[in-house]
């Protein structure tokens, strides 16, 4: 591992890095994914670097399968992280320690306390549909709530909260659902997604009005049964009129 | 110049760049600041380097400012730009000579054609308030009609077209207006600063009731006068509700 290590740190790009915020949804819950370094405490976002002949996106797909395991997901860019101290809240001292700790060598000691500047992406999975694998500086996956995110390093809490915030954003001016949803599914079961996303709660009568007004949505002929209540209609998307509300965008205003 | 400009190559990032997407209106007109390289017809957004200690939201205002004067101006990030063969349209050769005749120097030839991955930011101004001034590799300054932008060097074509696209995005989510109107205005003013930014027509009475509703507006006693046709209602900003729906955003949904 040594010889490539010291290849991949050769052949990448020096001052730019990517991380990777994936937020999953799962039967009403959203959660982040986050990593344990290698012997350590230490929690962070799963990144990386970028090869030099290399576009960022595509760096950005390689790292997160070469981190997680995970792959098909559609990242975007959200925010690149540019402070100049965005590394130095740790001290040289355990800034070594951990790279020490987690890889094991130490010929890049020289090189620490680099200025690096850090090109965010984020996702939006059904974390029961995906397995996170831990790679050979990790020691742990696990999918996080975002309230109890702990202190992250580097400048990784403030990568969550920009992550966070553009999810939110997209969900404003974007449909969101097609993969997070089974194929068919209650008004109620899309209500509680945008509530879980958005964190906040909806009235019934408005969310579903706005909602249908973007024409995604196709009505069955055919209820959910078996719940203790009144049984709800079932719905799907429209899978080209959804394709097409994604590059034109809809506006949701509650 | 030259000692310092080899500083300044020594004392920056070399694998990060930042290049600044202006957009200006007046008048009902939108237009985009581009430069045109010294001795040379290649035009471009006015773009710089990275201090090794100055963080990239820094960076970004110290360039557009050394670059074309311009101070106090709101410059957010949109997007960075980081296809591997951003700098390769142009050759080797082309791109020497380019560099050459804007800077005039020789002494970085061996550097040039790298990987450099860049950090777009974006602003809104009122352009007949601001005066460009050319530097000292710019021949000239220019604010173009968006249809009328030339074949731009490097990826700034592209530029142009994504920091466009957040330019309209983010009209779609927060007020815009406070800058850009004098500070009484008649709704079809308002109206039409929408329109052109936006590319499109509303009907007005909608515009109006949207408009009216985000609770930004004070409609005050006064009418417009001396047009031909009947006096329009004369408005203004509220200051602290405005900055308020920056903060917690509207939705432009028309």
């Amino acid at each position: 591992m040594e010889r490539s290590l010291k290849e991949h740190f050769e052949q990448t790009l020096q001052e730019v890095s990517i991380d990777c915020a994936i937020f999953g949804f799962h039967a009403g819950e959203l959660k982040i994914l986050l990593l344990r370094w290698k012997g350590t405490d230490g929690w962070s976002l799963p990144g990386g670097r970028i090869y030099k002949e290399e576009s960022t996106d595509d760096a950005a797909n390689r790292i997160l399968k070469e981190r997680t395991g995970l792959t098909d997901i559609f990242l975007q860019q959200y925010y690149t992280f540019g402070n100049a101290n965005r590394l130095t809240h740790l001290s040289k001292q355990d800034l070594m320690e951990l790279l020490e700790l987690a890889l094991g060598k130490d010929y890049f000691h020289d090189k620490i306390n680099r200025r690096v500047v850090s090109i965010g992406y984020f996702a939006l999975v059904e974390f029961d549909q995906v397995q996170a694998t831990a790679d050979w500086y990790t020691d742990e996956f696990r999918w996080w709530e975002i309230p109890d995110v702990p202190k992250l390093l580097f400048d990784h809490n403030e990568m969550v909260v920009r992550a966070l915030h553009a999810l939110r954003q997209q969900i404003r001016n974007q449909p969101v659902g097609y993969n997070l949803l089974p194929e068919k599914f209650t008004m109620p079961e899309l209500q509680r997604l945008y509530e879980t996303i958005l964190d906040k709660q909806f009235d019934r009568r408005n969310f579903q009005k706005l909602l249908v007004s973007y024409d995604i949505l196709e009505k069955l002929d055919e209820k959910r049964t078996g719940g203790a209540n009144k049984s709800p209609f079932l719905y799907r998307f429209n899978k080209s009129k959804y394709e097409k509300a994604m590059i034109d965008g809809v506006s949701f205003a509650m």
